[in-house]
């Protein structure tokens, strides 16, 4: 009775030391917090709220959103936008694209930029939290909410939100 | 017991009434079919494949794709893209964002085109099925397949499609 026992001990320990090494890569596999917020997992999924092409920097952007932020925007509620909304925008370099050089289309990716909608939590900072993840490696960024508020101060009045969402068919 | 037998009866008539009314009213707001292909209704929240802006004829788009083709484009399988993957390009005129006018973004939408993959059922046009439903409100375009393929040629080879899907970090 003693090896059957032991092979299923031996069985179990492998299964319980193959879920946590599991739980470790997962857990690494997730970028760690940009200005104390969590990486906000599975926006790349999201659904679209504008697009847009800078010519003063060359980048291509898409600009992004959780649920809350999808209906705010399809109802016109940008000013303010609700408490819960979450705002992704993800920026390329520009390039031309292959078979249509008139299209200006993404190449490398830059960073994917969030502002998380929260009065309260995100008093200090206009309402709301401001985070950034850089590359393909999304490297959290940590060099201070003012650099964000800084370039957003032309857009105060409008909650501090330069996208103005594009028209979508009901 | 008549008073309330007939009260009810009334009332419940009104629920059928009602139900009936508001199905009509949703069949009514559903647009009819592109070139013999039904509306691919809830295409506003799919995720994003790409953007692009066309600088030939001044518009700004969104490549965006149901789930078969949001996961064949973040796995690079895009040639040949799968049976099911429905593309969707959604075409606005650009005009300048008011507060960074370096920043070309959507204006007015043009119309809303989609790539249905389905290689058996559309062995004659290519293994795709095209259609276009024009303007907000989404007015079925039905001038002929050809229009689209006609277009697409340049990339018979990417298996019909101008698109490169963007990088999005995993």
């Amino acid at each position: 009775m003693g090896v059957p026992i032991m092979r299923s001990l031996l069985i179990c320990f492998c299964f319980v030391f193959i879920s946590f090494a599991n739980l470790l890569y997962a857990a690494e596999q997730t970028p760690e917090p940009s200005h104390g917020i969590a990486y906000p997992v599975g926006w790349q999924n999201w659904g679209t709220i504008a697009v847009s092409h800078r010519i003063d920097n060359n980048t291509i952007r898409v600009v992004l959103g959780n649920d809350v932020a999808i209906k705010a925007a399809r109802n016109g509620i940008t000013n303010l936008w609700p408490d819960g909304a979450i705002l992704g925008k993800v920026v390329w370099k520009e390039t031309k694209l292959e078979n249509w050089k008139e299209a200006i289309v993404p190449d490398k990716l830059v960073h994917a930029e969030f502002m998380f909608k929260d009065s309260k939590k995100y008093s200090q900072s206009y309402g709301w939290g401001w985070a950034r993840w850089v590359g393909l490696e999304q490297k959290p960024f940590n060099l201070g909410t003012q650099v964000c508020t800084g370039c957003h101060t032309p857009v105060k009045n409008r909650d501090w939100v330069f996208t103005e969402p594009a028209i979508f068919p009901k």
